[in-house]
């Protein structure tokens, strides 16, 4: 590649496109289904099968603001936005597609480097890249890169995680401190110029789920992203027409985070994660399921935070025990988070 | 929705979003996968093996520039064009994902149109929109909508197609005329203000194709989109490792379409085309494969327009039987034609 930086023929269907996909993409993505170069990668379905009974199927579109940042970049964040999609649905995530939106001008270097993150965290999680696209749009007709990647993986027959079965008196968990990536992305992006101790929690949560997979009592898993573990919230009270009660001073918030969050009158429940779980178990499971958690470097501040009541509302408690009703904001309140 | 346009607020993870999920897409798609509202849906693998051993996973993002076009829109085109890259690969087209782009300002009106396109053109298919991701950005840092599907569907057990497997000797097969995409979207985008008799040829071929699964001598199939049939026959010659000889007077281009190549000095054989097969097929096969296509409305004027050769150039020969050599471009003619 002798050129610096993406051109509108590396998006055409000539010599420039057929080269950038030979010398980056199969390079970095180096494997079997992607190298026969077809229109679609052609997967062994009994590979699946011996796995489990459903198949999940997940897509997001990434379009973080900046391309780069501390703990990933957007094809870091691509891979494990997808990838823990597909696990939080019981699923084992096994390959994925991933379709480039470059603008004319992007340094061939920062694709590289995208690239590059790419392959290392799908190869670390064992996760291949099978098929792909890529479109070159004019410049000023995108922000330097958006990514999409779909992700498929068998879900083992035994599991049956889904908001709709949450109870009443289930314990609500979270893998561990809240609002990290938001408040990185919130920090680079206002130019608040804080020294923070603190970087995007972005990582792929598969190996972290899949014990949980074995055990019995737990009910609903969500990654906690954009609209943070607020979202998620509402979503499993949506979903089981139930309500929730979190314990404010249980919420496990990083100084630096809390910092922003004061600063900005901001709260750290609405701040996007990248590396989070919720979890909704039975009040017997509680116990074991947080130290399965705990077991792991990516839960080790695995925390419960409050449970799920018959009364139809998300409440959190404050210190003195005065409860108020928790609201999901209309907007949140940073975009292009992810 | 009361608003009017596409608003940062519609790509949080807070209400409006909500809302407009659950007004716009939930109720167009309307399925039981995408009504779970869980992080990815959920299908049955069983659904799959019955029909097939292998399962095609294909993706395509979608930044066609105009968004509204004589015969479609980016919507028709999303789903159009991730089935055909399924049914090429000889898959039953089943089910799409869905990732959109969203500039803030897009009137909300034309989302519904592109959104409802989409619908309907996903329905007529048997195509089930099952997962889905919207992104909201600034003004400026998109060109009102780009859409990225992905697809899944299982392939057949007795179909082997692959451009590797073609044999010198075969022939190759279009199934109607050249260029009709492109020429429809030149003449919008360079407001070359012709009264062109032409629209895009955008369809979901896998009607067309299906019957195709059963013949014998059937060796490769492609959709000639970007890049036109020329990147489709240098893909097939690339595979094998063999040559291609194309008779120029047996190319099927429709009038106004000779016209708009004529003008400018480009090849249809470099256009775009959104409903096209080329085939690669023996030539015992031949005849059976052209009566197969021509019994379909989509493959009315297939025609055979040359064949395989062991000589490893692709190669055009013209009406005085002048042979000379058809190169790959750099770069096709026009960019964001898909």
């Amino acid at each position: 590649m002798t050129a610096q930086t993406v051109t509108m023929a590396h998006g055409s269907g000539g010599r420039a496109m057929q080269q950038m996909i030979e010398r980056m993409f199969l390079q970095a993505f180096d494997n079997p289904w992607l190298n026969e170069r077809e229109d679609g990668a052609r997967l062994s379905l009994a590979d699946f099968t011996r796995q489990g009974d459903r198949l999940a199927f997940s897509t997001d579109s990434y379009v973080i603001d900046p391309i780069f940042f501390p703990g990933g970049n957007i094809g870091k964040l691509a891979v494990c936005g997808t990838a823990n999609d597909l696990a939080v649905c019981g699923a084992i995530p096994t390959y994925l597609s991933c379709g480039f939106i470059l603008e004319e001008g992007l340094p061939l270097d920062d694709l590289q480097s995208i690239v590059s993150a790419m392959a290392q965290t799908a190869q670390q999680a064992g996760i291949a890249i099978v098929t792909g696209d890529t479109k070159v749009v004019q410049r000023g007709a995108a922000d330097k890169i958006f990514i999409n990647t779909a992700g498929i993986g068998a879900i083992p027959t035994a599991v049956k995680w889904a908001a709709s079965t949450v109870q009443p008196g289930d314990k609500i968990l979270v893998s561990g401190t809240l609002g990290d990536h938001g408040a990185t992305i919130l920090n680079l992006r206002e130019q608040l110029g804080m020294d923070l101790d603190v970087q995007s929690d972005c990582a792929v949560l598969a190996p972290l789920i899949a014990p949980l997979r074995l055990l019995p009592g737990v009910h609903a898993l969500r990654d906690a992203t954009r609209g943070g573990v607020n979202a998620v919230l509402h979503e499993f009270a949506g979903a089981s027409g139930l309500g929730i009660s979190i314990e404010e001073n249980a919420l496990p918030v990083k100084p630096a985070v809390r910092g922003i969050c004061e600063l900005l009158g901001l709260e750290a429940l609405n701040f996007a994660n990248e590396g989070k779980l919720v979890l909704a178990v039975s009040a017997r499971a509680e116990q074991q399921v947080l130290s399965v958690l705990r077991n792991h470097p990516l839960g080790a501040d695995a925390v419960t935070i409050g449970e799920m009541t018959a009364n139809p509302q998300v409440c959190l408690r404050g210190a003195l025990g005065v409860s108020r009703q928790l609201m999901l904001p209309h907007a949140e309140p940073l975009p292009r988070i992810c």
